[in-house]
């Protein structure tokens, strides 16, 4: 067992966190079958879920014991990861019934009080089971069991990190550190976007981590049109570009989300002013960002810090939060009223897109993740550099 | 570009047979949104669709231009992956409207035929939206447009593969294949399944890997519990043990799924009889397989051929389609008869459950990838050795 991990204690009071706000909500049971979700409540996350040929269940009832149901080919790697101690399996593949009629068995043993059952349903949630099922489901439980969603109840669980998941997700942000230390000596004139792409992987799997799901990578002329695409394997690095590498690697399941940038060969004077204005920009947002801030109001910061007093120029997200899912409530926008608690991961993620001296618009994004303390904003990450590294 | 692509025009020719289906089954319009469906028929796949906080969207209308609907945030990517020329965006995130009002208009749009609008919501699937978005806009739609299931239309579509999938296909093979022959310099005695997985993910970067989303590993004594499990840091390669190593590697986007076995400095008599059943039940399929035949009948052979006659005490499946899904239908399991074609690329994967020396029940499973041809099966994979191999 790797000291780095989420003892049996602490997802016990998980579930009994989870129960207080069920017992608000008058919701009798949960039935988890998203990813984050399964690892958080059950500690266990299938690997094999990439696979969408086989649900993977955790039903989380207000009274009794919390259930893995899962497809009988996973029942040894369920209990070899899980803490709990009732797994039930069935005989999958068997797709007219995947494990919905066992479902329909727990829920309804469950939902002896107010009736509601609670599934991953609202915004930013993924359901991992196809939606005919669960329209099935809901049909088979009609009659006086009603489904509802309990995105609001794993997501105000989820929001504050225990020290335990900080300190996972601080194993993540250690070993893309050291994947973005060794890009001056991968990023050469010349080199092409896949193979660097390759490369940092290696690096971030080197240093420790255990996977990296996520490496977006972009390059252009003093800047670059998006921070979340996949390299080009036809395009090289050129003298003037700005070289982008946006990750997210993976500890025990905890992501770390951050960025770097490069100017290659030489820096434009633009992408050098805009690199400063993300960076001051940021530098405002940790002097500033106080626990009870709003998620609104530190958007204004890093709007400011980039624009000046034109806030509204701004457009999209500014940061959100970092955990068992690679991005999370709450959103760094006008929006978001959000307030911001001591344990909380966020990234700050300014950017700007500018007019460049050949007339065209250019985007850059500078990222870092903090952790929200009883008294400001705690750097997870290793500060950037305060000016565009040239390599 | 790489030479490994998917044309525009097969692209187009995979509107036009899906087309066909529409009007077969009366679907006026797609609307995709999970990520081998939105590479398959839109030509892109956010890199970002790590991240639940933004869906992505391709409609396909019976009549008329396709069209990606994307967050703002990610025009640019999409206008350089994609074929299509209509790209709509929505200022995202937006938790209250995340696409779904576009997603309206369009949907109403084309529905003028049949009243009928497709989505991804049988069996083997997983919607790329919120649950409760899906509901809201059918409550939205309700006047004369009704949501059925277009997985039987993808799944058709999707079941036999073109050259240049293939071919793609065969390169993600190629590039596990070569870190699985590093695998023998890798698991000395004493070596950690963690440091194997990470190590092996290394490996298959190297070799020309675009992503390596899953290495399923695991050791025990004579065979192992599971092939579907992840490394655990504690665990080390013991004299006698046998090392399985299962994996998912991709190019393009297209998957390959493949495993290979090793004894750890001596193989137990048991194990070395398990895997010869197992290779030479795979010798009988591929022997035996025409296109033509049944899963279900593929099915047989290969349980038959690892227990003799006592096929019925085999559970769970031996094998599936792969390609844009890391497994796909079909299932090589006596309930699916889907009918084998040439273009199908299959895993064969017979596995074995036997009592070793100390009582103890173990498990086993080799895994070959096929594509089904006019006459019979083409190995992708370079088959595993006859005998169990031990390093």
């Amino acid at each position: 067992v790797s000291i780095l991990s989420i003892s049996p204690q602490e997802h016990e009071a998980r579930i009994e966190r989870a129960r207080a706000l069920m017992r608000e909500q008058e919701i009798d049971a949960l039935v988890l079958s998203g990813l984050a979700n399964l690892r958080y409540f059950a500690g266990f996350a299938p690997h094999i879920y990439v696979s969408p040929t086989r649900p993977w269940f955790a039903v989380v009832p207000l009274v009794g014991e919390p259930v893995a149901l899962v497809p009988e080919m996973g029942h040894a790697d369920t209990a070899a990861q899980s803490w709990l101690g009732r797994i039930e399996t069935w005989a999958s593949p068997r797709p007219h019934d995947e494990g919905v009629s066992d479902l329909v068995r727990l829920v309804k043993a469950a939902s002896t009080r107010f009736g509601r059952v609670g599934f991953e349903l609202g915004p930013e949630s993924r359901l991992g089971m196809p939606v005919a099922d669960i329209l099935r489901l809901r049909d088979l439980l009609s009659s006086g069991v009603e489904i509802v969603d309990c995105v609001p109840i794993y997501r105000r669980l989820r929001a504050r990190k225990s020290p335990a998941e900080v300190a996972l997700i601080q194993a993540a942000t250690d070993a893309a550190q050291r994947a973005f230390e060794a890009v001056p000596s991968l990023a050469r004139q010349g080199a092409s976007e896949s193979d660097l792409h390759r490369a940092f992987q290696i690096e971030a799997l080197k240093a420790g981590a255990d996977q990296v799901p996520y490496v977006a990578l972009a390059t252009g002329r003093g800047g670059y049109d998006s921070i979340t695409r996949g390299p080009r394997s036809g395009k090289v690095l050129r003298n003037a570009d700005v070289l982008g590498l946006d990750t997210g690697v993976t500890v025990g399941g905890y992501w770390t989300d951050y960025n770097r940038n490069w100017a290659i060969g030489t820096a434009t004077k633009t992408a050098q002013e805009v690199y400063e204005r993300l960076w001051n920009a940021q530098a405002q947002a940790l002097e500033h960002l106080r626990p009870g801030m709003s998620a609104s109001s530190l958007w204004r910061i890093l709007a400011e810090g980039t624009t000046g007093t034109d806030a509204n120029s701004v457009t999209g997200r500014l940061g959100h939060g970092v955990g068992l899912d690679y991005t999370e409530p709450p959103s760094l926008h006008p929006l978001d009223a959000t307030i911001l608690e001591p344990g909380m991961v966020i990234a700050l993620e300014p950017s700007l897109t500018s007019i460049h001296s050949d007339g065209e618009a250019r985007f850059m994004a500078l990222e870092e993740d903090i952790l929200v303390t009883e008294t400001g904003a705690a750097l997870l990450t290793k500060r950037a550099s305060a000016s565009l590294p040239i390599i």
